[in-house]
């Protein structure tokens, strides 16, 4: 299984505490959250309805700017579960480096995997699989490039999920193309990673198999419930984009007196080339902030955002003690 | 897509008012639920930890007698979706009349699919299929009868979705034979159907295969630690064993005097045989209690148990317009 950020279990092991002591800038997770709010008794106790289902599906359309089918996945990571279900044979490649669990699960599947930092070099593939803005390094491509690729690919998989702060890079509005599928993640822009909560958005035939891959209970009453109010809230959203677009900037300057350089990143994370990620990783976990490092990458550190201003003065404490 | 219990879009649209108007009895869902209680804000805010879903494992187990590997799923249902990702091909048997998942997610997944009333009739199948005690008639096998058929097919799936008010039944403790998968459905018996968790326990081989396929973060945070903490409850759950079976008995007196018949149940609900099941649903959906009917059974109306008070003399005034 591939390795992960979000993994505070590893640094409590390594370096103590316990998991309420660390802040965790080990993910691209939104650290200011969507106030959850007051969540109706029926949320929990009700299988939930394909009326609040549906009603989910409007609200992401909506935000998404997008009128193509949409189906409401337990997370964008359940999405990538069940992709290889959708195309059971063939050539996969994958525009990399990028998210570790796309080669893993189409490996596991039986799929012929092919990792490429060339985006041309996809074409001929039967399933194909940009992440575009990319993690860990922040690699965009514009919306054009990727609609000249479709054509050339079986089914093109566009995955979305740090693209709500910038959002000019969506495909969403051209969902329903044949083959091009988009995944959104709501945890990450929306600081709720652990609601369990993503979509697909195609054309009808493929978000018809994935419905009915899903079943009729996709996401909890909770999920549905807190994801259609959180996605309506446009309000939110705009000053939250202009939030993290504003602290990763802050976040930039306050790591390049280290002599960290940016790889690039999103306003979600930074991805910093720091000449001895373990050094780094390990001073920051002195200060319990828990950070990315990557096996087959040396130097670089991937490294979110900071939420409150308590956590931004332990983030400048711990860099200090350099 | 089966038909479910559940479906209080359908009451709605027939007879009107709001979801909230209802009182759903139309399942086997325990309607006075395991209290929610606090949920620390990281349960929302974090990818779900290994380590906190290793203890929704442990606990779990315990609860259910057995140290056989165990995986959680997004709800029973979730599970039932990735059988035929177990068994790509064959014949699979199903125990019938049943919860009607089974046959359409094998048929659609390929499978070759046949329904008997026969539980020796299973012999042979790739996949077979015993819910115990059954849904929607109560038909209970007793595990010596289902651990001699075990031999004889590729994989049982043995679904113990309605098993805990009455554990005797359950071959939760036989685990780990070969071709045994067992499905238990945390929400029902706990009342929080919405949260959607479930479990499969099975042989390593098959777990592992499982837990692949569901991915890093199969359950939400909140379902980690509102499961961890019920499943722990055990004084929790033998007050409401009680309780159930009291109510259900409960139940049956109070709709003989309408000449209607137990064909069976379980202390989480009722099958009755009425002589006309639409009139029957029509008269109580005119109190606005929901109940469930089978196109393929006429007189038969399934009846879940009300929670407080309150729910008896609603339904007690809705019976007396009979």
């Amino acid at each position: 299984m591939p390795e992960h950020g979000g993994n505070l279990d590893l640094a409590v092991a390594r370096f103590g505490g316990s998991a309420q002591d660390w802040i965790d800038l080990s993910t691209g997770i939104n650290r200011q959250p969507y106030p959850v709010g007051e969540l109706p008794p029926a949320c929990w106790s009700a299988l939930p309805s394909k009326s609040a289902l549906d009603a989910l599906h409007v609200a992401a359309r909506k935000a998404y700017g997008t009128e193509a089918p949409i189906v409401a996945t337990h997370g964008a990571q359940a999405a990538i579960q069940l992709l290889p279900q959708l195309c059971p044979a063939g050539k996969a490649r994958i525009l990399g480096p990028t998210y570790g669990e796309y080669a893993a699960v189409f490996s596991a599947a039986g799929l012929q995997v092919t990792e490429t930092s060339d985006l041309d070099a996809l074409a001929g593939a039967d399933l194909a699989v940009v992440v575009n803005p990319n993690n860990p390094d922040g690699r965009r491509h514009h919306p054009d490039r990727l609609l000249a690729l479709l054509p050339r690919v079986g089914r093109l998989v566009v995955d979305e999920s740090f693209v709500d702060p910038v959002p000019g890079l969506s495909l969403a509005s051209q969902a329903g193309r044949p083959g091009l599928l988009i995944i959104r993640s709501f945890g990450k822009f929306f600081g709720l990673a652990g609601m369990r909560l993503g979509f697909v958005i195609g054309e009808e035939a493929d978000i018809a198999k994935l419905a009915a891959m899903v079943g009729p209970w996709p996401v909890s009453g909770a999920a549905i419930e807190i994801g259609a109010r959180a996605l309506s809230d446009r309000a939110w959203a705009q000053a939250t984009s202009a939030r993290l677009s504003r602290d990763s900037l802050r976040l930039d300057a306050q790591v390049a007196p280290l002599g960290w350089s940016l790889i690039g990143g999103t306003p979600l994370f930074r991805l910093y080339e720091t000449g001895d990620e373990r050094a780094a990783q390990d001073r920051l976990a002195r200060g319990k902030i828990w950070s990315r490092i990557f096996v087959n990458h040396a130097g670089w550190l991937r490294l979110g955002l900071p939420g409150d201003e308590g956590e931004w003065a332990r983030l400048s404490a711990a860099l200090g003690k350099f």
